[in-house]
């Protein structure tokens, strides 16, 4: 199985934000935002691992500034590590009022898919290896963050989670 | 300002899978899953606070089982903190094939709101006081999901967060 | 085949008005409204049966207050009656503005339901037991609301529906 | 303001059975049909009295034939009958199978419409003046169907409706 | 295979324009109006042809008056000539603003669709006699508007279009 | 005003082909795609004018291969050439089949959008200079284009189109 590198599953995906997408303020809807997201992280797993997917989880995400009505949605996603029979994708999401030519950061955000044999059986999926700066951060904060998911999703004791570990008590050491 | 209790934002919304909130498995996919959630999340903090919300951020989702085409989706949201202007809302969703008489989780999940008044400022939310068993231990938890939110979006260093630390450290005491 | 209660079909829908859903007034339209009702039925009758189930029938229903844009909508729904292999599903509707505080109704309506085998053969529903005293006014009507139905289908002579004829000629006895 | 007749509010909508408008069985859900009349009828009764109305009523459907994926639905809308500042329309609906070369009832039924003023406020609409024989008959029966309304909600007693006790008592007459 | 008239194809479709059919000034957008004229084209060639139809082509369009949200959408569709497997359909589009009384012209377009067995493969179609005057004026530029697709797809040499070159050259006869 | 290049106005649009996009070959429906041309295009657009913007006219779409339930769609826009008050975009479309690793194409299109100030107004927009070969070509091409458009506008008499005539007459010199 070939190795991949991050750009072999870059995914760009435009929108306008439309009436139905808003709330009483005329902004994007974060559900509306959420159900873009994962279409677009969709399209960047199967890039990676060539196979059908399943979201399995969404990490943390905060939603910083409303994208207005009639505003551009500009999402961005990257696979930045797999595991086994997962892959974790980066999100970037920004608006961009193309009249005032002013673009303002919506959010970043992970999603974690599983890619499915046709008989839907988790199935390996090609190694990732990460090439920029930018990149291989991503990928070494990857092992981290799926310590969170697994001790959010009662997988994983705490006191065995190393990685994050270090961040709590480095300032005892 | 009143006192709400958790029952005071009880929030329960049903739904059929329909084919086009489907992937190719046949299974309801993720994003629409979380825009359903959304929406019964803003009117459940809605009930609690009185006045418009915007949803702030989304804690980890992880999606265990998939929901199939044709059955039913129940979400039931209740709010289990409020904050100064911000109210944490506690999902649980799961699945049920009415026809063979078989329920199923799909998952468990936490998004903030905001309050904001009619010029978009946010705005003094009343205090949340638990009642039962389940609501004071999710109160209580509402804490150090908070400070994972901060943390995670860089508004707090880690070794300020106490009630998280105590997670990691304790076997060192 | 073990007999139901209205309490085993119990099920809420609640939405928001978005957008879309409303006319030139910013209100609810009718039709987006019924759709949502005979998802709600289907689900509640759905709960009674334990089968498929498709929309037979649907009785008079009138709007009386308009949900505005915004608002949210309450939709409950319970069977009232089991024919040999239908169903009628009663349902309340309301609106609420949850930052007034005020709740308004919107209308109630009968939906009849025919339960489904996997071949699309009409099947034999269980029989539904009336408890309370609401339930029991229901359970009565439900007869008279079926002759309605079978005479404007023109399925039974209006003389021949002897609960109904009891309504207009009472004075006469 | 001009008398109008029926063929000035002839409306006819044309739709295909999409995926996303079926139930399990692959045949178009009654709540999509009702939101697709409802539309065809706000049309026919805008045509009527030339200003904005909204849904006042809908009488008893019965779904005869289901209306298969991939078939075409016709819609056929007319009004009957204007009373003071309302208007009754009929629909008729069929489904057809261009590629067998079958066309099957759906079903008939009167949506009832109030027409409004800028200000939301009812206002008066033109007097239909019925042509052809079967117009005259839906003519008449509007005033029948309108009993049959105020009774079901509730604003005429049974025994004020000289129309429908006709329909009961003339086998003792 | 019967020869078919234009009268046989005949369509009607009508919508309203709801808020999420439209730009940030209120009027429809050009694709989703080219949306719903591709419905009523698809359904007008299969009245044509009896068979399963998907689009080919669409030739030029050009948008005259926007339609406003509220107003009333007619889409007009008819075959005008039939080739082998192929069809090419007229579609004359028209807003209506009921209140005021008022109707616009949209567009006029041209969709050619081919006609397909169950196995994909193309299908001959049934031959079309025009009939009116309009129906042969649509008839015979078929001709020259199908030569002006095969030379904008490649698939034709500008100096072998007859009819076409007749339109450039004929100043020099 | 300054001028802009090309480049100012790439976009790049990712969208999944769901169930209630497609046919019942199950590949995706003209229409939709054409709908999804435009909103990329309406973007691209907007980014070379930095102004709202209204589709004015759609040049022949030829449908190569179609799009399959499930696939991955591509669309690519780039603004061609700017005329006074208006802006050719070119987009190219592709499907991918990720899991089988193939790319195939769909169509290639050309949509004329007009630059509106708030009050709609036309309004002028910047020169576009194109620096690669490629385009090079679409810019020269972009004027015969227009001829097109406006003889099948009728706006232009086809003796009056220089660039159109050499085509045809060319093997006459």
């Amino acid at each position: 199985m070939p190795e991949k590198r991050p750009a072999d599953s870059y995914t760009m995906m435009t929108e306008i934000v439309l009436p139905n997408d808003t709330n009483v303020f005329g902004n994007l809807m974060g559900g509306r935002l959420m159900y873009w997201m994962d279409i677009a992280a969709a399209i960047s797993s199967q890039k990676h691992c060539n196979s059908a997917v399943v979201t399995a989880s969404v990490d943390n995400i905060s939603f910083e500034n409303p994208i207005k009505l009639g505003n551009t949605v500009h999402i961005e996603a990257k696979v930045t590590r797999a595991f086994t029979t997962s892959m974790e994708v980066h999100l970037k999401v920004w608006g961009e009022d193309l009249t005032q030519q002013f673009k303002y950061k919506s959010n970043e955000a992970y999603y974690t898919f599983v890619a499915l044999d046709p008989n839907s059986k988790p199935k390996t999926v090609p190694t990732l290896i990460p090439e920029s700066e930018e990149e291989k951060l991503l990928y070494e904060g990857a092992l981290r963050r799926r310590q969170v998911r697994l001790i959010l999703g009662g997988k994983m004791d705490p006191k065995d989670a190393q990685e994050l570990r270090a961040l709590f008590i480095k300032d005892k050491l």
